[in-house]
Formats: structure tokens, sequence, C-alpha cells
């Protein structure tokens, strides 16, 4: 049997240049930009335009699939996975970069099938840069295959994580000491680009060993998830792993 | 009169694109590290390498000019700035980057007479961008001209800074306190691309609003200063100027 996903794939990869023109042209003009949550906390015209253009498109070509698209929970869809094919839509991952026209800026899309995830795309659309990964069959950049550094020794291992403000005391707080904590054992260093996806990418191809987020979106990590997995890496929720040992507690 | 030092810039821009093309063919190959001070302070051959070529070349044009550049520094060489026409080199700015193959990583050229710079070179060499920039006629990338973001409000502005464990723990600390106290202004957000030229070639094409940076050498700064400055941006010294206001007490 032919693999029968692999067409939603290809029309994946197309449906994502198409958003990350938009994406590119939009950075070329004024940027309106709106809060959602708090005053770090943005959007802009170009996320909801760039959604509705993916939903749509995809809409038209697979009428029954199930979209959980970041702007559509923002304004009241539900986020609820099923067993039906989903897509899972960041349609612009680093909008915070975007509205800086800072060069880490990606359209992230994960696709599963009975909750588990059959491809992921992300296109770093400032670098060109189309990541894609279907499962089983190993993860590419530009058509070329990527993995993971192997490094297993943290204190060799460059680090990404994301530094934000935090309403939440103590989650702001835990976040200043996770990057003590890292910084002293010494690591080489902590990057901070500001794209989960393409953070999640860089590790894939081994750019860098390691990249730790706390409370993250379904969005913001089902096309880099798949990415990173399928280049040989780990993906761990260190909140549902209880015994899981000290050292490995920063990573997630 | 015609312009004495665009002929030395000129060549500065020749030199640079040839160092950047070793340290690309450099990042395709096995990279040995070796330590400098500390164990988050690397150093490769390419490093070493990359520096003599720049300062061979440019010897052999410039006889009587003298060089300040990092490795040779490293090395023994002194670090004295004089009157006399002197290429401040930093063959590798971002070395920690290029030994993970993360993709920031440039070379830097400052060029002074008479203790003031008269040209900056920034080649960051993986994206493929020169940055340029002569005393009094703007700066550039790739040829177009670049002017820093204008923005004035810190809650709005997205902030470049470094993040590495220091042996001094007041250092490392201070270093820490500056992360919290700036997200809690709250900025936008805080990058950390690991490559002092770069971050300042950002801020220069207004990708960024500021970057401030404890404990820089001159060969870090001599290139990008001058690509700032020369796009519209300040550099400033805090530890020099005792009145500095408060919340530009963390610029630098």
């Amino acid at each position: 049997m032919s693999d029968p996903w692999q067409e939603c794939m290809d029309f994946c990869v197309e449906v994502t240049k198409r958003a990350g023109k938009v994406i590119c042209e939009a950075l070329q003009k004024d940027i309106t930009v709106m809060q959602k949550s708090s005053p770090v906390d943005l959007v802009t015209e170009t996320d909801q335009k760039v959604e509705r253009l993916i939903i749509s498109s995809i809409k038209e070509k697979y009428p029954t699939h199930s979209f959980i698209g970041e702007e559509s929970v923002a304004a009241g869809a539900p986020s609820v996975l099923t067993d039906n094919p989903t897509w899972i839509i960041d349609p612009i991952d680093g909008t915070t970069n975007f509205v800086h026209r800072f060069p880490f800026v990606s359209v992230s899309i994960g696709f599963t099938v009975k909750k588990e995830i059959e491809f992921g795309i992300v296109y770093s659309c400032v670098e060109d840069k189309m990541y894609t990964a279907r499962k089983g069959k190993g993860a590419f950049c530009n058509g070329d295959p990527i993995k993971v550094s192997g490094q297993e020794d943290i204190s060799k291992s460059l680090v990404l994580t994301e530094m934000g403000f935090k309403e939440d005391p103590e989650h702001f707080k835990r976040m200043l000491a996770n990057i003590r904590t890292i910084l002293t054992i010494p690591v080489h260093g902590i990057r901070s680009p500001g794209s989960t996806a393409v953070n999640m990418c860089l590790v894939a191809c081994g750019s860098a060993d390691a990249y730790y987020h706390m409370g993250i979106h379904c969005w913001d990590m089902a096309g880099g998830a798949a990415v990173v997995s399928e280049a040989g890496g780990v993906i761990v929720d260190i909140s549902v792993i209880p015994a899981v040992p000290a050292a490995a507690g920063v990573l997630y």
C-alpha cells in the first residue's frame, strides 16, 4: 500500500512555502502589533492572515480534516486532539521576532492521525530553510538529511532556551534559576533565538545540543517535534516523568 | 584630496571575504577545540589560522601598520593602541558558535588612525552578510544602507545580550540580575545569538533595539562599533559615564 499521508505532506510543503512568502512580503511593510494576554504576548494581522490562508487551503483539499491553530484557539476555537487527521498550525512561530524583523521566523505545521504525528514541517522563511520530517523516514533541511549532534556530555553542549517575562512570579523565578543552574554546570553556552520551532530544528541539525522550554503549546512544537525525532533526538516532558534523573530535569 | 583610507577599506573587505571562506570550509570538516582561560573560553586551529591569514595579507600590503588581534594577544602580543594606523581583528567572533556550527559566526575588523575608528567590517559568513561602515559615510549590509530602529521606548524593545558562566561570582550574579531587571521592565524579549559583532550589526540594521555586554574586548567591538555608529546608533561605556540615567545603566 502506498503511503496514505505523503500526499498531505507534499501539499503541506507547498502551502507552507506560500505562507512563508506572505510573511517575507509583510516584513517589507509596516507591521501593526496587537497585544494578546500581556504586553509581551504579541500578535499581528499577518499571524491571523497566514493562519486563515493555511487553513482555508487545506480545508478545500481535505474537507473532513481537523485543525488546531494558534490564532483560531486564541479566538475561541477548541484545542482538542481527536483521532481524526489533524493539522496543528503555528502560522508565525516567533511573532516577536517577526515584529522586530529578527531573522528567526517560521511557519510550523504538524499533522497527526490517531493522535500520533505523521509528519512535521517547519519553514524558517527569512533563512529560507525548509525542514521536513515524515514518520520513519528521517528529517531533512532543504532536502538534505539532518541529524542531531549526538553530544552526551552536557558540559560540552550548546543549550537553547527562551527568556521572557512571566506574570506568574514562581514561573519567572524558576526560569531565571534554570538559566543560572545550566550556566553553572558550565555548558558551552546558552543561546536564545526566539522561535520554538527554529530552536527545535537547530537541535535537529546539530547546531545546538539541547533545547528546554517551560510552558509550551502544541502548535509551538508539533512541527518541530517530528523534525527532532526523525533527526534522532528525543522530546521529553518532565512533568509526566516522575523519576527523571536530576541532570535531565532541566530539559523540559 | 581623495579619501586616504578607502583603499585600505576595500582591501579589508577582500581579505575578510577570504577569511570567511576559510571559516565556512572549516565548518564542513572536523573541528578541534582547545580551551583558553576556562572550560567555556574556547579556541580552535581555525581562529589562529584565520588571524594569521588576515595579518599576513595586510602586512604584506601595509608593512608599517600596527595590529591588535585576539589570538595574537592571547599568545602574548601587546594590546596597545597607538596613533599609527591599526587593524583590530577578531578572526572568528563567536568561536563557541563556530564549534557548534551555530549559524552566527563572523570576522570582525576595525581600523583606527590616531586612535579613532576610520572604518569597520563585520562579515557574518554563514549568513553571507557583509556589513561595512566608513566614518561619515553610513553603514551597509551587502551594499544596502542600514539604520537602527529608532525605538526609544525600552518596553517595546528587543534586547540582545550574551550569557555565559563567569568565574567571578560577582560578575556572574550581576549578569543574571541584569537579565531579570530587563525582562521585568518588561521588554519585548531578550535574544542571545552568541556573536558580539553580529549582535552589534543586528542593532545596526534595526532587527534589535539594544545590545549590552559586560566585559567586552576591543577586538569584539571595533568592527561592529563603526557599523552601529554609522547606522545612527550609539555606543556607551557606562563605566566611564558616572551620571548615566538608571534606565540606560543596563546598556553597557
